[in-house]
């Protein structure tokens, strides 16, 4: 039998997926499984897009342009300058989901055997990209007493080699939820300008940011031109998850004319899914601030309740909407397949995610969760209650 | 300034996408171009997939299941089951057209510097998914003399190295339009049996086959089921290659699993597309007896009016829509920019596709090009004719 290839095997799983089979299990018992384990929000994609979709008029459903028509890339130009970033068409490829703009950045700057740094914990899929690519995360740990903000930029420093391509940044953060402020973005800045690194910046939560606070994109640096690279999507921004639209955005021509051979290679993104972008372009800003008000709602009382459970520790979040939480148990992974498996209270249990997935360095974050508040607040304080009464068991 | 990747630098462009530039520049110009350099067919999309996508009545755009749905799976399998392929749902993951579906599948089986032998002219591509992926395309050269048929066993017999880990063909093929008899494919299980090699199958045009013949599916034959892996996609069977939706099909199961893991990080396919692809499964038979009967008769017209051009040597295509012609001149690359750039004939010129971008051996191909038969027959007529004029002038 020809056997598969070295990063085949070494390929991470979805930290989420080996519950799967426990929660579809559980689900055949008849328990309710509150799902906090996925960031797909319940909220409604805008009306703008899924109308263009219904009323298109396609014939022959076509090849789109490999990096997106030169509309869409404009109307976008359009939103990003409303985000204090200003770019022109040709700095943007339309891709395949932000997925497929994460997997085309890391194949232009970098090859096998190369590193990029990234604050852990992290999204999971960071790795299995850096796996396909032959790629080495390196990472540099952020902890929850400190809301999981900025390392110190001397633990960068120190894990910096020849090797080092980027680092990587997910802001505002999935799964930490901490939103960097314009001086941390100054301070990796000032560390790539030294290092002559790529600073890409996953930011896919952009108008998720709360309390006020400010978003500072990477692309709103002045002297950071050559080295930002913005990973973008429509996925989140307009609960659109299905769609599989995202984007690349830089200023660096080199980097954009090469990424754009690899767009050319799988064709085009999907025609479909363009058609529900670019609509959505024009929702309207009620949208944005009702989703924001609600998301603000969740957190608050996800938080508040989480907080009164003794022995839980809870990272305040000020974007996204994931919150990482630290639990008196000393495997969360066993203690999320347990809810799913073993345990039900009134015939409800939650599914959460074991936060190892998201950290690299073997045996950390052993009793963090991450929990998505894309629940309605109503199921939120359910789950917190579940949550609270499957500790006790647990425990006992 | 940070530098890109060597694997960047060495990503092939498009072929065809240098010429785009001069193309634009002819219509500006006020010259019409005749488009025979892409496989975007002008066949209508059945209407029972574009009401599927019309009617739809989704509220929130969710991620569809990484791999597809049980329920999209398992319809296929009827489809499968129709052309002699009988296989289950496990053995199927949807992707994001058929270039994911390559993709995946060369992560899957290869590691950098593992080598994939092809017979060429082969379909570009497929050299930029192996630079992307560290892998080393070998060649094997098929004959316009041979129509392009399967080079001799002992050629590829020739190329195995401990580095090879996979036989790729396309069939029927693209630029060829060879199809493969159950004998070839017969001698190719022999070969990749004896090697432990994998046979990887492109039958994303299995259902252009003409003149009465069959296509044979390496899936169809008995004791090749842990080497053959089929590359699918609905794009050119039902003129949806703006859907991008394909599939991976296999039943050697721990393939699938590896490629399954790629597929999870990338999280799903476009989920509007999958509603068009899961209802373009009940597209009625007329529709396909229907196109195949406009593409034999496309093909039979460029065929025998080029052959009508002195110096012009035409491989008989029996099945997908392509054709690859021998022209009297030196370098096609040059031609075909030149009937862009310098040429009209009556305000009207052609876009061809030089066949050197088909071709990994150095040289090869300079005398060939690649024409799609995706126009009405007028044009195609016209479109010769243009041709014919051109090749009078460029040579004198």
């Amino acid at each position: 039998m020809p056997s598969i290839s070295q990063k085949g095997r070494l390929m991470p799983e979805s930290p989420i997926r080996k519950l799967v089979p426990y929660a579809e299990n559980a689900k055949k018992r008849g328990t309710k499984v509150f799902h906090l384990n996925i960031g797909q929000p319940d909220i409604k994609t805008p009306q703008v897009a899924l109308d263009a979709v219904k009323n298109n008029s396609i014939e022959t459903l076509s090849y789109a342009r490999s990096e997106g028509s030169e509309i869409y890339r404009t109307k976008l130009t359009k939103y990003y300058a409303n985000h204090n970033i200003n770019i022109n068409a040709d700095n943007i490829i339309a891709t395949t989901g932000g997925s497929e703009a994460l997997l085309f950045t890391i194949c232009s700057i970098t090859d096998p055997g190369d590193e990029i740094i990234i604050p852990e914990p992290f999204y999971a899929n960071y790795n299995g990209f850096s796996t396909a690519s032959g790629v080495k995360v390196v990472p540099v740990i952020s902890k929850i007493e400190d809301n999981f903000a900025l390392p110190k930029i001397e633990d960068f420093e120190k894990l910096i080699t020849s090797k080092t391509k980027a680092i990587l940044i997910c802001n505002p953060g999935n799964p930490t939820g901490y939103l960097y402020s314009e001086k941390e973005i100054e301070k990796l800045k000032q560390i790539v300008l030294k290092h002559d690194l790529f600073l890409i910046a996953d930011e896919v939560y952009r108008e998720f940011a709360y309390d006020g606070l400010n978003h500072t994109s990477v692309l709103s640096l002045e002297g950071l031109e050559q080295n930002a690279i913005v990973i973008d999507s429509v996925s989140k921004r307009y609960s659109m998850c299905g769609a599989r639209i995202g984007c690349i955005v830089s200023k660096n021509e080199t980097f954009i004319k090469t990424a754009i051979k690899f767009a050319q290679a799988r064709l085009s993104p999907p025609t479909y899914a363009l058609i529900a972008s670019e609509a959505a372009l024009d929702t309207p800003q009620s949208y944005f601030d009702d989703v924001k008000a609600e998301y603000v709602e969740r957190r608050n009382t996800l938080v508040s309740e989480l907080q009164k459970i003794e022995g839980v520790k809870v990272a305040n979040p000020k974007g996204a909407f994931y919150c990482v939480a630290e639990l008196p148990v000393d495997d969360t992974d066993d203690f999320a397949q347990w809810l799913l498996e073993k345990f039900h209270h009134n015939k409800e249990t939650v599914m959460v995610a074991p936060a190892s997935g998201f950290y690299s360095t073997e045996g950390e974050g052993k009793n963090q969760i991450r929990m998505a508040y894309v629940l309605k607040i109503e199921d939120l304080i359910r789950s917190v209650e579940i949550l609270s009464a499957a500790l006790k068991q647990y425990n006992s």
